[in-house]
């Protein structure tokens, strides 16, 4: 597998794109607005992306940032079988937050597991 | 700019690196133990690293851990120009948390901006 992007929660996307892009030299590689409340920028870093997530509307990234401030949110791998990935870490003994993939942005399939079991860290299989 | 690698305080490194490892296919790549009482663990995600930060003997990480618990703690950047990097960064009106670059893991150059002015994120510049 392959490291896929960093997620950052915000509540301002664009300026952060801004400032990221300065301090990196990273341009924007993609927007979108999902429809569970939350606006996602891409920024290309060469091998990976930060994807910053800025909440419009509730939702989970909402709360998180009610909760911890604005911060690294989650770490996301690449996989090409992200049903077999789900079945490694279920065996593993990792609860799952999603336990099918679902549509995710750029129209990548997602699933995400629980930071309880994987050392504090929300992290996702992303199958492009 | 390219993405260098993600890292992660843990009081466990190889408990953590054998999980990793088991659901990213995810190899060790290198082990360090720093001068300044940390423990590292780099694994191979291919295009980037998750760098496991476990402390040996008090420091930052450690206080982290007690403040946070355990989870993402900050992410790098790798750049052919440390210097310059850096100074983009002072222009860009970032407090840098290393004014000049340190020796970090790996003889690699490296050095910290102020999370307070990055949003929220702990952001490492690495010259390798």
């Amino acid at each position: 597998m392959q490291f896929d992007h960093a997620g950052i929660a915000t509540d301002d996307a664009d300026q952060l794109a801004d400032l990221y892009g300065t301090l990196f030299d990273a341009p924007v590689a993609h927007k979108e607005v999902m429809d569970d409340g939350l606006r996602v920028v891409f920024l290309d870093l060469g091998d990976g992306y930060f994807e910053l997530l800025e909440p419009t509307d509730g939702g989970t990234v909402a709360r998180y940032l009610d909760r911890n401030g604005p911060g690294i949110h989650h770490l996301a791998v690449a996989t090409e079988d992200i049903e077999a990935a789900l079945e490694t870490a279920r065996d593993a003994g990792v609860s799952l937050i999603d336990e099918q993939p679902r549509p995710g942005a750029w129209g990548h399939e997602v699933a995400f597991l629980h930071p309880k079991d994987t050392g504090g860290v929300l992290l996702e299989f992303v199958q492009h």
